[in-house]
């Protein structure tokens, strides 16, 4: 296996876009992303999508974005695990350029969520649970995290208010992020008397879905060049790795434990030869707070049942131990479900580069992105270090 | 890259299975492929399925998959590519074996469409065309199939009876196959006078829809043994390529060259280092009678406009220079879309096996699979070889 390197980024800004097409939005992260690198060519194209037969009644959709982006004849698919669609197509494209198979990948996050109503796009989101086992009892996905929560809660007895930390400390971040969806901060107040969603969850606790799309070129690392790669540390992917536990949450012996986090990120450390002491900041799946304290816990960063406390502790700011959620994490740059998986490493290049702009961490080594489909059933963990 | 073999293959029949569900389907090609070789675990699953989101409501179908089958904390992604999404998560598993990232992959394809409601599965099937330019127009897809043959019938003075030879052979062919959907023989007065489609397409030009799934284990070549492959040939696969083309049809310099299908066949070629004539029988994307026409054009076993000369000259029966459709073809034995692509690769396998029964080859050594999403948009094919 090729070590591989990341030479392009580009991101489109999540929000409502209705005035953009699925290809059109796809697109411009496209041409950010070749413009980023002063590429005109790829050999593959992996879309990271989730939604687009039944939200937007478009399939194929690899080809239709290697279409509408002038880029014909290159190889084309879509990759499709829930929510973490877009670090599935990462990984995908890294197994291509890591084998030889391929000496240029563009990989492609993109969704389109806010031009059905609600209640469609809220139906299509419980696709990524047991259809017929959880979905068909009315379990949304935010009803799923919620039970979660609330047993989490009680088993570890912790209070709702301590979880305003991971939700304050995104927004405080997508402040400083163009490419955010809700890019204001707010106030430990305004998270206790947010509105309910689904007991304990609030307004606060989840993360807006939206439209956005993301990209990302990835090439040999022995193609860089000063020519291609001016003035740029080099980023390559040190880990990756997919693991997976049972789609339904009811069916795991612990409902409270990532066991495909941990198996993911556990491989991931595996291979870029580190632990979790030598992460420098980690892009985690921030859906809901519940999942910042699990995702936490399952890739080693803090003990089991204690989560919160590094949110608590200051401890996941752009100054503390293990910054998180670093341009706002799901919770404030936005969720538009398959791109999320690839927003997130664009965000770790962004902190690798040092274009973070104010929230640019001072140590930008290594960094780790972490993306969930489904409650924790599929769970994509990739590395990422600049030299 | 490492030589990729197949070690196991799993089928169910094509039907109407409303009594199973979409999971129950793929278990039961899952189970079968892993009997077939005697393995319990895998690595990595790649599921290859067009319409679950839209027509099942189950997304995140990878882990779905996984965890139905038991196969717990395997890798898993659903890929898609329209009707090819079977073809590329063969492409995709091969590519996870061949590069060493995992030692054996579990490719499924699977599609349930016959729980819906038929004009549900044709628009849900419309979207892979151009959502925008194609399906908004009304343009359904055998319409689109409809429009290439018209104009290829009269750009080359074809009458729509020469094109019977495809259907009969493919509906001849799968008599003798259990597990196709329509296992009956036509003949051309029942061609000439079945009910019209969509004008010069009619019913017996036209593959069925249906539920299936079919299942391979793919494992690195040295690791078959007497014990894993007993009394087996070895099974290789010599060629693997995806090209795509304009994804809609208006668009494309000439709309009767399936360029796509030129691409990935000529690189495929390539790499097994055979041209079109050492191909012994080729299993293509048969889904209306034009394309076996246009297939076989393509990809070099006859010339440009001359395709239906060689059914007519009886070239692509079982004793024929190139058989096609061995054991039915998605004509009869029947186009479960996304789980096409494996069906074809399993029935080559068969081949290669000698165990395709009353339609068994004397001559089977290089068979050839391809595998078509949209109208020509994405192309795979696969050439396998058995030593």
């Amino acid at each position: 296996m090729r070590k591989v390197a990341v030479l392009g980024i580009g991101q489109t800004p999540v929000g409502e876009h209705w005035d953009k097409s699925l290809k059109g939005l796809a697109g411009e992260a496209v041409f950010s992303a070749l413009a980023d690198c002063g590429l005109e060519r790829v050999d593959g194209i992996f879309v990271g999508n989730m939604l687009s037969g039944s939200l937007n009644r478009q399939e194929n959709l690899g080809v239709m974005i290697a279409d509408w982006s002038g880029l014909w004849q290159a190889e084309a698919v879509k990759v499709e695990t829930a929510c973490s669609s877009g670090g599935s197509a990462l990984r995908a494209g890294f197994i291509a350029v890591a084998s030889g198979e391929m000496d240029t990948a563009l990989v492609v996050g993109v969704e389109k969520m806010t031009d059905t109503k609600p209640n469609e796009t809220t139906a299509a989101l419980a696709t990524a649970a047991d259809a017929d086992y959880e979905a068909a009892q009315g379990l949304s996905f935010v009803a799923i995290n919620a039970l979660v929560m609330q047993r989490y809660m009680h088993e570890y007895r912790w209070n709702h208010a301590d979880f305003a930390p991971f939700s304050i400390t995104a927004h405080a971040n997508a402040v400083h992020n163009p490419y955010a969806r809700l890019p204001f901060s707010i106030t430990e107040e305004e998270y206790r008397h947010a509105r309910m969603v689904a007991e304990p969850i609030n307004l606060l606790d989840a993360s807006p879905i939206g439209d956005g799309a993301a990209a990302i070129v990835l090439v040999p690392a022995d193609r860089l060049t000063s020519g291609n790669n001016p003035g740029r540390r080099v980023i390559t992917i040190v880990g990756s790795a997919t693991a997976t536990d049972t789609i339904a949450v009811h069916d795991r012996r612990d409902p409270l434990w990532l066991s495909a986090a941990a198996a993911s990120a556990q491989r991931a450390y595996q291979q870029a030869g580190i632990g979790p002491q030598d992460v420098d900041f980690f892009e985690l799946h921030d859906a809901f707070s519940i999942m910042s304290a699990l995702s936490l816990e399952a890739c080693g960063f803090a003990e089991r049942g204690r989560g919160p406390r590094l949110g608590l502790n200051g401890e996941i700011t752009i100054n503390g131990r293990i910054p998180i959620a670093t341009r706002g994490g799901l919770k404030a740059r936005g969720h538009p479900v398959g791109a999320t998986g690839v927003y997130q490493v664009v965000e770790v290049v962004q902190q690798l580069r040092g274009e973070a702009g104010p929230t640019q961490l001072e140590r930008a080594r290594i960094g780790m992105a972490q993306s969930v489909g489904g409650s924790g059933a599929t769970i994509v963990t990739h590395i990422l270090q600049a030299t």
